[in-house]
């Protein structure tokens, strides 16, 4: 028998110990033995909750009982997670979270740590929520050289473009119904700022690599300035807008961003709809494949936990080789970057047909009735380029004190 | 370094020779050592090939190779990949296949005789081609009690069904347009009649299970009676037609089938369209994940190919358990399957609802103009009630010397 830990009660934490006790028996016939839940850390006490004689307040309780082989920690946010994590590896134990923030931030010294130690710390429910997509890049696509990840990472805003895409809704209604289905925190910047896509394509970028990379470098472009206009062209398009989470890889050079994204049909994100995730993954010999699930919830998130569990009691000996190492991966500039570019411009195409095209070259024109602006689709161009073009037509249109961008989505097309 | 041997120069053989000769060093640093390809067997001689002086015509010139320890078999069929494939597990070789039939026919005696030889019979690419599946079924949804395993798993059936689908092509005319692009044999009825699929969800089945399963007790229906005409209503309704391979598992009890399935958009299998493939996989804490990609091809399948070579190498003095056992796993009988059924009835509704009612009770109906037939979507019943009521229908339409019933579709809406 094996005694775990979880650290933080809240919807994964609980989710966790529902699914030990639910599935006590797969779980013991693939972990070699029956894994059982000793403690759970909160500041809370759950009176009612099937685990209250389990509650300590103390950490060090968990840290000092050598019985303790794996903790789970389910707190997130970086503090006590942190101190918490690393002294339960430094003590030996194996380690699984769901912490995007604290692997994004502090993954490469954990890592290192597990390894000194001949331990574990695994982090699949971190990304994807229940879908399986770190274990898939070390177990699964082993003999590939990565070339590409591009994910619908946040459940939250594809909520919200879904809601806008399917029912026209405006992004502030849109975020309204997602908090009130209790999908969006009250305080919604994480989400729709980008940044939780932002921490979790800077961990797959590096198990990709095997190099750390620092989030801090990827270009994070939320969702906010995304307009219920920019859904009346989409639709007359056949396309659709989604925040990506992009690396692309090629000779160690990494390519990586978050930013939303006009695609069609033909991408299999397409149709990746409400708050699932997608992960397309773009191999040197397996072309793409698509991972597809719940991004997030008690049970998937929980899920996905208990397998990192049970891959840390198969291995409770042995550093299983996974991640990344100190070594740093470089970013590119966002300005190498390729892309059309759809624009949406004041006026009526009529007039600004030559001030477009001096500015952007063919370009393809969509215009909806009764508006006082026109859009258009560019070739494809690095983005130093694009920007350096728009701000020449910008330039031209004030000179003659008239607006002219108004709006620039990112297409792949 | 691991020495190799790839049985069968095939398609997907060479696929495997390019791939360790191209991603020499991710493989290297994935499997820990270096692999090399030493023979490569085929009755054919492949002198302008870059194998041309590892082919070797004889067998036990591998088996009887000490330095030989994971063998490839990739020659297709049961004979001889049966008596080579237990020959080198016999010898303590480690055995990849991508070959579904061998492992539907022999597979659990081939991963017991791995097991007490201490190597792997690994077959990640018998199905699924380069999706991961196999894998992820043992090493990632490892805390789960699968629930249902639904895949489109035929590339070839899946472009028919689509061309049908999309550009309203007969059966006849999409079937020949997949023979000309090579996607499908000259004779098709391996896919065509479903038995592929057959074979690939009774492995799936026997992966979630532990337990053998026979694929001859898998009810199997293939594509040749969908019709354009099917496809038309189809439109009309918004939804399409697949052929599934499914299998729906609950307290030790299974229902399998392989059958063209009517769903719509709601599916994430919906948006899976030409050679792709995808497998939904429905666990009791996971909810629904997907995997998506290139069902077939050279490098994909290869792909699938090299990633068990490494894990072999990886565990080259260990059996990974995974498979399943030779207790025998139970199929129900099909007349347990509850669905809602697509019905196509010739005469006109106005003077056959009456019969229509009494036979199938509520229906939806749905009529194309210009068709001395009409259609209707039953509500949800067991299969066995529902081929008794068609029964019933169709001798009262006999008796007054009517056509009956034309078409049935099983619809999954």
């Amino acid at each position: 028998m094996i005694k775990t830990a979880v650290m933080g009660y809240g919807t994964i934490g609980s989710g966790v110990a529902e699914i030990l006790d639910k599935n006590r028996d797969v779980i013991a016939s693939q972990a070699g033995q029956e894994v059982e839940l000793k403690y759970v850390l909160d500041l809370r006490e759950f009176p009612d909750s099937p685990v209250a004689d389990k509650i300590v307040h103390d950490f060090k309780v968990i840290e000092q009982d050598e019985e303790v082989k794996i903790v789970v920690e389910t707190m997130g946010g970086l503090n006590p997670a942190y101190p918490f994590v690393k002294a339960c590896l430094m003590a030996g134990k194996h380690v699984v979270t769901s912490n995007k923030a604290l692997v994004a931030a502090h993954g490469t010294e954990l890592l290192a740590i597990a390894r000194k130690k001949h331990v574990n710390f695994f982090f699949e429910a971190s990304v994807g929520g229940g879908i399986p997509i770190i274990r898939p890049l070390y177990r699964c696509l082993m003999g590939e050289r990565i070339e590409e990840i591009t994910g619908i990472l946040n459940g939250t805003t594809n909520f919200i473009l879904t809601k806008m895409d399917k029912e026209g809704e405006s992004f502030e209604n849109a975020l309204k119904e997602a908090q009130n289905l209790g999908y969006a925190e009250r305080n919604p910047e994480a989400d729709v700022e980008g940044h939780d896509t932002c921490r979790k394509i800077a961990i797959l970028t590096a198990m990709a690599t095997g190099k750390e990379v620092n989030y801090e470098d990827i270009y994070t472009e939320g969702i906010t300035r995304i307009t219920d206009i920019d859904f009346k062209y989409a639709e007359k398009m056949g396309t659709s807008v989604k925040l990506f989470g992009t690396s692309r890889i090629k000779d160690g050079r990494v390519l990586a961003y978050v930013a939303p994204v006009m695609i069609n049909k033909t991408s299999p994100l397409y149709s990746v709809n409400d708050v699932f995730n997608g992960i397309l993954v773009k191999g040197n010999m397996l072309g793409t494949s698509m991972f597809y699930g719940s991004g997030a919830g008690k049970l998937p998130t929980g899920s996905a936990v208990v397998a990192d569990i049970i891959e840390a009691a198969q291995n409770l000996k042995k550093n299983v080789p996974m991640g990344w190492t100190d070594e740093k991966q470089a970013i590119e500039s966002m300005d190498q970057a390729q892309f059309r570019y759809f624009v949406r411009a004041a006026g009526s195409y009529r007039n600004k047909e030559q001030d477009v095209k001096n500015a952007f070259g063919q370009v393809e024109v969509i215009e909806l009735y009764g508006m006082d602006e026109f859009a258009f689709l560019t070739a494809q161009m690095a983005e130093g380029e694009f920007r350096k073009v728009a701000v020449s037509y910008d330039s031209r249109e004030q000179e003659r004190s008239e607006y002219g961008i108004k709006q620039m989505i990112r297409a792949v097309l």
